[in-house]
């Protein structure tokens, strides 16, 4: 028995939709799990981003998630005693494109495959929010494509919304330093002034409808924020300047990926190359090295291969 | 010289859009301006809704805005000494249905169609907004339909998006005691819990996904409130039944109208006596009289007739 699971990256926030707006993009990880019925012992395999780095053992995302969902569905053959477990990380991990989600949907997804998928994807979506705490990348990476989600008034999983995929390029800039998704959140005020929050509700509104009707041009000020990107802004050199650039170079809006330090703009394709080597400029000439990327969205969210 | 100009009543906030969306509805007050070359005092007439109690002078809001709209245009020939003033109003007073802002936006119309128009459909709104404070009542009145209204980062009048017209009707339940808009935003709290951000936000991405996608299904959970709604249905008894008495009776969603008392439904026109009165039935049974309108959305906003 082998099951193999692909997870999209996924960008959350897009400007004003803290907590509410993500996208899944076209770059994946990979996660294969492979029954061996007399071992004594899990073994892990980490190739590509976080080979070095990422726990091989209990505090491993992947095998948390995957023990919790044995645990839902009352799983006793599986266990994480007796299968080897292959990771395969293209996403940068701690930048604000979802690695850490793809690693509980995927532990979420393999656990479940192995199970007969008893499990629907809504309750997927609602363990993996249970266990990530927020749903905009899960959600996103669970789904594909580009959603709106939001908790029920009891904190559970409720309406996902796909919003029209726009056929707009994403640009990912990923600059060579990390920031803990955790630190991160813990700068952001807890108490918000009333007439920020109408700002960035006024700017929700417009990015919703900017999806709906496509109308792209709308984005410049739809993606403007003054919830998280101000606060998050201080621990990451020139990140005004180089959404600017992004925008001076024919980007239709600009963002912070997730919690960052991820910057992202939406472009045409004919302007592509052109915003992402902007973006990558105003940060060379700080000194900071970027990995960058050209994505499309992706539409099918994670899903099972083997 | 005559003037005439009608002007929409509207609906804001729809649930969770505070100071954002704003309706217009085919309830409507006319003014009328006469110049009387020789006159040496402007005469008012009122009639119909506040006929014993508005203001006949500089207080009156009307008035007011007149004069900053000739203030504005450096207009010495028409004053408001020279015009004799007819107002004619259906829309009930401080009902949460914008009655002052029709007297705003009449004013500014009339000041501007006794100057040749010099003003355009965006300065007239941005003039007022400017005496308004907010968008959300003045920008449907003018414009008409279903808005989003935003402010730019300098508080001025910024983009206004004018989404499909839902086709549903707008019942409307206005008590017969008044709420000083005022006093009524007073008790707002100037600081929000960002759990209660993050609710209202993801209510308002998904209210302009409903209205851009007329998939109405989204409304129930797109209307609800954690900004305004819980602390001024402390001045309105029985709002939250009313509210739940309208679903019940298979209304889409069911709102405070702007800063209230109004409480507003939305549903099929099959549907709307049935909510209308089962709105009505329960403030009865609290002994307070209501009048009710079965309205459909203007679509033309403010407009010259005379």
């Amino acid at each position: 028995m082998k099951v193999k699971v692909r997870v999209p990256s996924s960008t959350a926030n897009l400007g004003p939709g803290f907590d509410i707006f993500g996208a899944a993009l076209c770059l994946y990880n990979t996660f294969e799990a492979k029954y061996v019925p007399n071992a004594k012992k899990t073994t892990f395999i980490i190739k590509g981003e976080g080979k070095k780095t990422l726990d091989l053992g209990k505090k491993n995302l992947l095998w948390q998630s995957m023990q919790e969902t044995f645990n839902v569905l009352k799983e006793t053959k599986y266990n994480l005693n007796n299968l080897n477990i292959t990771i395969n990380n293209n996403i940068p991990l701690s930048g604000g494109l979802g690695s850490s989600s793809t690693a509980i949907v995927g532990g979420i997804m393999l656990a479940n495959a192995l199970c007969e998928n008893k499990l629907d994807k809504s309750q997927i979506a609602s363990l993996a929010i249970k266990i990530e705490g927020h749903p905009d990348n899960v959600i996103p990476a669970i789904f594909g494509g580009l959603c709106i989600c939001s908790k029920d008034e009891n904190e559970n999983h409720g309406t996902v919304i796909n919003l029209p995929i726009p056929k707009l390029k994403v640009i990912l800039c990923v600059p060579s330093f990390e920031l803990r998704t955790r630190r991160s959140r813990q700068i952001l005020p807890k108490m918000v002034d009333i007439n920020d929050v109408v700002f960035n509700m006024s700017r929700v509104a417009l990015l919703a409808a900017a999806f709906c009707c496509a109308d792209y041009s709308l984005l410049r000020q739809a993606m403007q924020d003054k919830l998280h990107q101000p606060y998050r802004g201080k621990m990451i050199p020139v990140m005004n300047e180089v959404l600017q650039a992004a925008l001076n170079a024919k980007a239709f809006g600009a963002f912070l990926s997730g919690s960052g330090p991820t910057l992202a703009a939406l472009c045409d394709k004919k302007d592509a190359n052109n915003v992402q080597k902007t973006m990558k400029n105003v940060w060379a000439a700080e000194s900071v090295s970027v990995k960058t990327y050209i994505l499309d969205f992706d539409v099918k969210g994670a899903t099972i291969i083997i």
